[in-house]
């Protein structure tokens, strides 16, 4: 990138928010999918809404590639930039602009922290229920660029369900509005709605505008342990299936468990084959009732054990071992592949059986937990990639996992996003003409193609 | 339209499928909007999926207008067509393809009538909660097209929130592909979510995937009788207030009651200035607290009587009696406009003295019922379009019930669709560079601008 340009991003956010030693551009280079590191030319850091929005119009005006980034918590490439690319980053657009008790709504900027967003509303009285695993780190931005989902998506939704409006700039860095702060919005085209997971192919955000509900009024968490995989996948289907929608219904497998149990020491049984974690949440009548519903169905398809959580210390700790469930994974091979290949509900037994097959016929360690309530496991691959035999294995074995769950009318991804990983198979998922469609769309928004490039849809 | 072409059109769908004495063309060339009619050159009906992606295809080749219809319940001339364009039925489009009851989802073809829909899927034991104004007529791909509301969106939300995927023809007859079957997905980009309130401007529906919900275990209606619109305003104001969200909460004016009443006989106390019709739903216990407790703000703010429903049959009676609302006060005079400007819930007392201030400015005559718990309220003005000096009050009081509703932080059109009735207005409401990119997005897609052109974004 010539002198002349990196003075002009200068003048927009300031000589100290523009970065360019190696060091830096590097640590921009690569996001948490397994994929190979690109050098972006410079990372700005714009200060201010106005500021990000001049930085996208001079990087629309000289054609440069743009990759905006919150934390890098994307699994799939999202945040990877092109090279000779600017990096964006939000991290100092990290204001709650309001939250609205009576009205029931919030308005942030992109790079406010998740978790400090929904703390800052349970402070208020209020509930921000979208949770995914990154949360702790992970912004606003991202969660809505990703339409990110976690553990509460069964009872309460993802992000998507969660985003009343968004404001955001063009490639001319012309602020376009779309949505509301009411309830009803049909006022012009859903862009809002095509912003969510659109991974910053489109457009950037400037501010988002997200709905809040009331927190449930008592919850309650149970674990039950299965001596068999399949018999707690069919707990899973039967509590669904007795409409009983649970707020979290959390799986894991052996190798998880006892992985996890090493790494958070919360006192999980390391002998069980399977665990379900389950919270029913809401008016304590309805709580008391279907925690001995879902009890009740658990033992009935085979649970050795129940264990209910006594206060919420050890609720926590429960939920708090779950969360470690990447971080125990990743600590055990170099390489950590976590897919979110997902399927319809009544399809887990089916899908479990699969995965187990797959881990045997391709001889590989693969870790399963996730979001069994709503069909979204996190079948984890731990490997090497440098090991080339057999990064062919896990690469055959991702093909399959795909396979598998398109074939039980499953989807590629049910919250980490298609990025630059898994866009080669979209096709399969859809059809050439939604590929198409996508692109024409996509051409008519970023007619140089300087947004996020290559991402979701390919070149 | 020549000849030759309507030949083609009958080779798809049929003779007998085509429709073009001038009887039938005047049939379809308006909705329930309040604008002149334009009559189609043809009317086509498809018995398929298949027939009706060739129509599609067929008029892009003759870069012929196309308007699809499904009852024309359309409150924004949404459905009025292009003179010389073709209108497309869907009547005969009415498969329910696919009910899942252990995967809460189901597949319907465009055509399916609402009422129909929530019936058999009550009839499995599951809810599908929208619930328009229309819903014994509208159609379910005209509820996606227009993201249609209703009177339990408050608890509930509105159609974007069961809409789990479409299938839709583009422009050129081709199917894309977008959501799926699972709860979460972020396979691609959010096309569906683009197509929900895109009313017939970006692709043609072929199949659409709706999320279905268990439902409520149990629920109890009550009717607050206010001597004071303003007490029954501020009371809707605290109930959201207080955390309590109820199923549904509803408003009428004093007008509204009487002229209710007089064509529904439910019942309703003609000498109240307001009337609030709440119900609460969900688990008996949780239903028994908030009805007490909702119970004790309408007392607390004036409520000189409370009504709770003993039963289903009373329930339902004093719910037919607020869905006739709309058919009662068209009776009054020859015009009936009925808007949806809507608000945050907060400034539903100030929307409410603005809207009684707006009456007696204009010397108008304005019931006023609606979604008061959502901030969607029905100002529905009674007149007469051929006085033409009434007719210049009536849209000077529109334009400011917009502006209003605009000030107080609300939006142009909560359910209703911006159509070609406001399409004007929507740059005061979003931005410039709103519309522009709203347009780019469009001719990108239908780049002859056939599919039912000048709708929400103007030429």
């Amino acid at each position: 990138m010539n002198e002349a340009l990196k003075k002009d991003f200068a003048a927009i956010v300031g000589q100290e928010n523009v970065m360019e030693s190696e060091a830096d551009r590097f640590s921009y280079a690569y996001d948490a999918a397994v994929l190979e590191p690109v050098m972006p030319a410079l990372v700005v850091r714009p200060e201010s809404r106005e500021a990000l929005g001049r930085v996208v119009k001079l990087a629309n005006e000289n054609g440069l590639p743009l990759c905006v980034r919150g934390s890098g918590t994307n699994l799939s490439g999202g945040t990877i930039p092109r090279e000779g690319g600017v990096v964006v980053l939000t991290n100092a657009l990290n204001n709650i602009l309001e939250i609205n008790e009576a009205d029931l709504y919030a308005v942030v900027e992109p790079g406010v922290i998740t978790a400090k967003f929904a703390a800052a509303v349970a402070a208020r009285g209020l509930f921000y229920p979208p949770d995914p695993g990154s949360q702790a780190v992970s912004t606003m931005g991202g969660n809505v660029a990703e339409n990110a989902g976690g553990l509460r998506g069964l009872k309460y939704g993802v992000t998507k369900d969660y985003v009343m409006g968004v404001d955001f700039f063009d490639v001319d860095g012309e602020i376009v509005k779309s949505g509301s702060r009411t309830v009803k919005c049909v006022s012009g085209l859903n862009l809002h709605g095509l912003m969510v997971g659109s991974e910053g192919t489109l457009g950037v955000f400037e501010k988002i505008t997200l709905k809040l509900v009331p927190p449930p009024r008592s919850q309650k968490a149970l674990m039950a342990i299965f001596d068999n995989v399949n018999s707690a996948s069919e707990a899973v289907a039967a509590i669904i299936a007795a409409k009983i929608v649970p707020a979290t219904l959390e799986f894991m497998d052996n190798f998880t468990i006892r992985t996890v149990e090493d790494f958070a020491h919360a006192g999980l049984p390391v002998d069980a084959n399977a665990l379900l974690l389950i919270e029913v949440d809401g008016h304590a009548g309805q709580v008391a009732e279907e925690a001995e519903q879902v009890e009740a169905i658990c033992r009935k398809l085979g649970a050795r054990g129940i264990h209910v959580a006594k206060d919420a210390a050890e609720r926590n700790k429960v939920w708090e071992a779950r969360r470690a469930a990447l971080s125990a994974l990743a600590r055990v091979c170099p390489t950590t592949v976590l897919e979110d290949a997902t399927v319809p509900r009544s399809k887990i037994p089916a899908m479990m059986q699969a995965l187990g097959d797959i881990a045997v016929k391709y001889r590989l360690k693969i870790g399963t937990f996730g979001h069994a309530g709503d069909g979204n496991l996190h079948p984890t691959i731990l490997t090497d990639r440098r090991n080339k035999e057999e990064w062919k294995r896990v690469e055959d074995a991702i093909d399959e996992i795909f396979d598998v769950a398109l074939g039980l009318g499953g989807t590629l991804s049910g919250e980490h996003g298609i990025g630059i990983a898994k866009s080669k198979y979209m096709e399969k998922e859809t059809s050439r003409a939604t590929i198409l469609f996508s692109r024409r769309l996509k051409k008519a928004l970023d007619p140089k193609g300087i947004l996020n490039p290559g991402k979701i849809i390919g070149e």
